[in-house]
Formats: C-alpha cells, sequence, structure tokens
C-alpha cells in the first residue's frame, strides 16, 4: 500500500452530476483535497455500452493514480454499475476504489418496513440490473423495480427543474404502474439530487426518496478512518483540482449548479 | 482525383440523426451504394467543444475514406459548423466533402419573400454563428436569429413526440421572443425533422420550416452530376453499410424511427 493520509480523494464522473458527490464528500471532509475528473469529451455514460464505459474508466482511473489519488471514488451510477470491478482489478492496492451503489444499497437494506423499492437511471444502470441484484443479495424478500428514466439528465442540465415541463416529464415516467405504491425510490443517477424535492411532492412526500451523496461520503468516512487514511491536517495540502475531458462554457455554468460554488474548471482531455 | 462513379456514398453523424439525411440520399439515389458511420461512442457533438468535434470528424472520415468514399458527407449540424474547413483540408482531393449547412443557406437566400429566419440546433452549432455568418454573405439584408435548443433531440430519442411533453418544450423554446415573426425556421439539427410537423402546427402552419435531408441529397446530385460521379448502373454494388463507434440495443430501436426501416447495424469503434 503506497497510499498516505495526505494524498487526495479522487472523483470521477462521466460530466459534471458527480459534483453532487463531490459536494456532500467537501461536507463530510472539509480538510480533504479533491481531484475530480470529469468525462465532458463521451458524456453522457448513460446511453454506451458496459465495456465502453468501463475503457474510459480505467484511463480515468490511470490520470487520478498519477496525481496520487487515495482513493478512486466513481461518483456515476452508469460506471459504478459498468465499471467498478474492472477498476477494482486494475488498482489492485494502489488506493481505495469505491463506487455509489454499495452504500445506498446497504443503506436501504438497513431500513425498517422497505418492501417495494424502485430504482430510477440511465439506460446503462438499469439495463446492467446491479441494484436489483445487490439489493436482493443483502435483502431477498426486497420487491425490487428499476426504470430508465433517460430525458431527465438533460432536462435538468437544460434548466427544465420545479416548472411544467419538467413535472410532466417526472409524471410520464414515474406514473408507470410499476412503479406504484414504492416505500423508497433511489435516484440512480448523481444529477437528480437537483430535483429531489419535485420528485418526493410528485408522490405527495410519501415515498422516501433516497440520494447517494452524503451516504456515499459517510462510507467513505468509515473507509479511511479504519484504514487510518484520514487526513488529520487543519488544512488540506492544496486547493481542489477539477478536471474535465472537454471545456465548453456550458460546464461553467452549470457546475454551479451542481457545486454551489464557482469552480476552476481544467481541459485535460486524457484521450487526444 | 482517384475518385470512381462506382464508389460509395459516405455519411457521417454523431449517431442516427444523421440517418434522416441518409434516408433522402437513398430517396434520391437509390443506386447509390452508402456506408454510414454513427459516432455513438461520443454522442451528442452538440454539447462538445469545436476542437473535440474536428478530432472526432477527421479520424471518421479517414474510417470512410479507407472504405473507398467518393463522398463524404457530413450529417450533422454541429460537425458542419465545427468540422467542414478542417476535413476538407484534410481531404483533399481524394473525395468530394459536403457538409448539411450550406445547402440549406443557398437555398433559402434564394427563396422570396424572405426577411426574418430562425435557426435552432445545438449549442456547438449555434455558438459557431456559422448559420448567421454563412446566410449574411448571401442575403445581407436577412435579419437571422438563432436558438439552441439542446432538449429536442434526448427529448426525440426518448420518444417523447407529438404529446403534452413535447408540445410544451417546444413552447418554451420558440415562445421566446426573438423567434416571433418569423418567415422561415431552419431546422440545425438532424434530429428535428422527426417533429417538423409538429414545429409547424406550432407556428399554426405560417412559418415556413426547412429541414435539410432533401435539400442537400438534391445538391449533392448536382455536384456529382457535374463531376459524372454518378453510378450509372442498374443495381448497386453491394449492400449499404451503417457502423457504430458503440452499439446498444437502443441504436437498433431508434434507428428504424430515422431510416423508416431495418438497419444492420455494426459496431466499430476506431477509437480504442
Amino acid at each position: 500500500m503506497k497510499m498516505r493520509a495526505s494524498y487526495p480523494i479522487g472523483i470521477f464522473d462521466s460530466g459534471i452530476g458527480g459534483l453532487t458527490v463531490a459536494k456532500a464528500v467537501k461536507e463530510v471532509f472539509p480538510n480533504e483535497k479533491i481531484i475530480y475528473y470529469g468525462d465532458t469529451a463521451h458524456l453522457p455514460y448513460g446511453d454506451k455500452s458496459g465495456e465502453l464505459i468501463t475503457h474510459y474508466s480505467v484511463n480515468i482511473t490511470d490520470f487520478l493514480l498519477k496525481h496520487d489519488a487515495k482513493v478512486i471514488l466513481i461518483a456515476c451510477n452508469s460506471a459504478s454499475a459498468s465499471a467498478f470491478e474492472e477498476v477494482q482489478k486494475h488498482v489492485g492496492d494502489r488506493a481505495l476504489v469505491m463506487n455509489v451503489i454499495d452504500p445506498v444499497v446497504e443503506y436501504v437494506a438497513n431500513q425498517e418496513g422497505q418492501k417495494k423499492v424502485g430504482v430510477i437511471g440511465t439506460k446503462a444502470t438499469v439495463n446492467s440490473g446491479m441494484y436489483e441484484r445487490k439489493l436482493r443479495n443483502l435483502s431477498p424478500d426486497f420487491d425490487v423495480i428499476s426504470m430508465a428514466t433517460p430525458l431527465l439528465a438533460p432536462m435538468i442540465e437544460e434548466g427544465f427543474i420545479y416548472d411544467n415541463i419538467s413535472n410532466a416529464i417526472i409524471d410520464a415516467y414515474l406514473s408507470n404502474s410499476p412503479l406504484n405504491n414504492l416505500d423508497s425510490l433511489i435516484l440512480g443517477c448523481t444529477h437528480y439530487p437537483i430535483i429531489k424535492n419535485q420528485i418526493r411532492r410528485f408522490y405527495d412526500f410519501n415515498v422516501r426518496v433516497i440520494d447517494s451523496g452524503l451516504i456515499v461520503a459517510k462510507e467513505l468516512y468509515k473507509q479511511l478512518n479504519s484504514r487510518n487514511l484520514l487526513n488529520h491536517e487543519s488544512q488540506q495540502s492544496s486547493a481542489d483540482e477539477f478536471y474535465v475531458s472537454d471545456y465548453t462554457a456550458m460546464f461553467g455554468k452549470i457546475s454551479r449548479m451542481f457545486f454551489e460554488e464557482d469552480i476552476p474548471l481544467q481541459q485535460n482531455n486524457i484521450w487526444t
């Protein structure tokens, strides 16, 4: 193990959605340095094949390892579903690898009175069947229903939120009968926390709507703590770094929506 | 010039939207063989930078040239706006290079009574300012207004068409006052012909809504004819070929929506 407590936390996503996870990590670990990579040259991952998502994820992992990341946090459900095992195998003992699915599955499995659990996310995430498989492993009695809702991420990026259009789109997806009578709904895409309250309102606040940010950040805390890898310095070593593989002005704007503050995005395309 | 009349017509797009152009080409040239490349590994191009779109476009052009394309038809507005000149320079006299913007601009400039022309398309297309520049070059008096409508392509791919949701999204975009009192609206994205009539209805059929498919195919006919490159065999040399850089089941399904028949999509990722 070459990891050191002072090394940064590496986080990656297909784009900027993973910033909702990065934000939660900063809340839980104010002194840890973050290196974030958003693969905006290839986004979205949700319509792409598992093989291709894995290929991109391994390349990004190498980039983060070169920057001494002590953690590779896959802050993208499509990549968590398709690429986690390959990334873990690739990294070996060089860093701790985490995805955004396992912590949420464990959290839900430990809740009382959960019988019917819904999952919404991209096609890649839903087609992988990962949430069903992992939830049923822990809780065989769970009724798990997942549904791809691919328009929600571009809808959010375009700023159609908390309005009639997004209400109609949410209604069109969630009114599908398989999603009736849920106890919980897992937001299986890191864009969706932005519309969490809108989805809760769709259910008249009767369904638990679960997003992964804080759940994942707390699990990361546990994992780093148990390995003695928390940074106990009173200040982080240097400023957080945020990279995108393709920079356009749009990402600067959207990153504020997801991270709630300005981010100095740097372009670094590791493929060209 | 190594081109021969019997060689195929190469067409590429970021994904499957360019099939609306391929369809029009097949209507005008039933005996010409088509080689189509949809860069589904990198789609959509519309949110990406001009440099990156150009890089991908040149790679795809090489693939089509290796398959003896006599024409490189860029059936994607984002790539036409960002990459046309570089592709043309790269190809030299090895093939005829066409984009989907110039034929439409010429067509509109030749219409009578056009004063105010709108353009809708992706961020990449609209930010390039290409339609404005080219239209004003031909017709300096034109009032050209363009607006990015990035949610329309994923909306169409998700099958939200001719329903209340798509009506509301179209309304949200087209009700913006800069687009009032248009004489024509150019559909600056090869996905949009699918909703052409819905957009016409939004305007109570009072605005000319222009899509590029047939206009481009007819211009291509003129160009090939003048160079003696039309295929005069009574049958095409071999079956059309359709490649995608990343295959998922979704593309099989969507390709029927755009091409109106089943297409044997082959995966061929020229980057990995």
